[in-house]
């Protein structure tokens, strides 16, 4: 099966990050050709790419800056302040776990005397090949849930991988189809699910936010399948805004809630210590620059 | 008290019904001229006003058909024309019951024998009369439950409603303020409740639709109030899409739930008897011409 180009929107060639602009789906498919680690922390940061395609961002950003400066006596120096940059770009994502995974390979090379370059790299390329592996895995388990005649309802986007979920229902011989929230502010659910899954010959309902409880109750509705940014130990998870209220309705409604998580990491306690991100209110009172709300609010 | 604007957005004044352009708000305050009963149809067709301003814009849209014709032999069916009318317009609201009430004053003329003209007239304008009576007096009892410090919570717009509430709680020595979600897929949210809320010197929260269950959780919100397009003997209301999840997180989180509703006519027995509205997709796939989806959902 193909990937969906939103299952691994960021990868290392030539010398350069390429990064797919996710702003700009679903009009256009074009991709930020990053030329240093800080431009792959600035498109994390104006949100060119998200979700998971933040975590490829930040070992192809980690991976970038180790080949540009693999003969630099400081390079440990250099990748602590990669790391350091990425966690200050945004909260909620687990930049955080992931800074500690990397600097336990930093000690370890340390300990060992291993050569650094060749050490960090191999560690990340290792990991990116096991995160494709779990992801893989993952979608083939998620597809066998799935059942004939199914409706599902998505919110936001989960990086490809329900596109990849439904082409392997589809090829098991289920017929799917799925509703999808708009996702506001930013509509990943229209600009980014609705787009994919339509692209891939499955039939969409788009909704908005707001119509969950609608739809649910009037029977419409036989699973619930999200992402997530982060999870916590205690089976918490942290996801786009309405995430929340959407499993509030599925209780209501006693519909079954999939969402689709993993650990990257170390992670926290409950859900409570996950810091949620505050973006910037033009994101919500704009849109396209056409103001939505009155000023003062 | 001043009333707001939008308490009382529709009147028949120098043989031209005015109707607030509610879809320029906040940007514009403006008013549709209409000169003759099928303009009034069409305002409310392409919803320049809505809810209160509907059942305004009916009875209105009578009156100016009865000064136009009011020598006519025919002045009965054009009577009966212009209730048709009104009731194809849009489904959800109570147009039918009004129909109903003005179809057993003209009886009540043909039975006794009275002018047709002044009957329906004297009738008309008693029920506006009695309608904004009920409202008044509901507005300050709804004061009267607001406690001190209360965040209020609020969906849609309640016409005008909410700020006469709010203003009398203030009269009344309770500081409170206010969070509105922006009510997707037409706004009315942002662009009416928090504006006029705002004017009127409130502190206003704009939250997405999608938002809810999150500030709810915090213990951001005291109460929450709704209006209603229409109720239903059981108690059951019909409101603007989002209403129902709201309802469902109120419940979910144990806040208090007030709906301001009244009984304009004969009720339908349940709520599934209430015709909903299906407005088309374009209202929601765009905004000011801006597509937000893609093409097939």
């Amino acid at each position: 099966m193909k990937e969906p180009i939103l299952f691994w929107p960021v990868f290392l060639k030539k010398n350069q990050v390429f990064i797919l602009d996710e702003t700009l789906l679903p009009a256009k498919v074009s991709y930020i050709k990053a030329k240093n680690y800080h431009e792959v922390v600035r498109a994390v940061k104006e949100m060119k790419t998200r979700a998971f395609g933040q975590v490829l961002a930040f070992f192809n950003g980690a991976l970038l800056a180790l080949e540009q400066n693999k003969n630099k006596k400081n390079l440990e120096n250099i990748l602590k302040k990669v790391m350091s940059d990425f966690c200050n770009s945004r909260p909620t994502l687990p930049f955080g776990a992931f800074r500690h995974l990397v600097n336990s390979w930093i000690e370890k090379a340390k300990e060992k005397n291993l050569d650094l370059y060749a050490f960090i790299k191999k560690n990340i390329l290792g990991f990116l090949e096991n995160t494709k592996n779990i992801a893989l895995k993952r979608v083939q388990e998620v597809s066998e849930i799935i059942e004939n005649n199914d409706a599902i309802l998505t919110h936001c986007n989960i990086s490809g991988q329900l596109v990849m979920i439904a082409q392997l229902a589809r090829a098991q011989g289920k017929k799917i189809n799925f509703f999808v929230t708009e996702t506001r502010p930013y509509f990943q659910g229209s600009r980014l699910s609705a787009w994919e899954l339509k692209k891939a010959g499955f039939d969409v309902t788009l909704i908005c936010d707001n119509m969950i409880a609608k739809v649910m109750s009037e029977g419409k509705i036989d699973k619930v399948i999200v992402g997530s940014d982060h999870c916590a130990e205690n089976g918490d998870i942290a996801n786009k805004i309405g995430t929340y209220q959407l499993a509030v309705c599925a209780k209501e409604f006693d519909i079954p809630f999939y969402c689709l998580t993993q650990s990257l990491g170390k992670l926290p306690k409950i859900g409570a210590d996950i810091p949620i991100e505050i973006r910037p209110e033009k994101e919500f009172l704009f849109y396209k620059n056409k103001r939505f709300a009155p000023r003062g609010t």
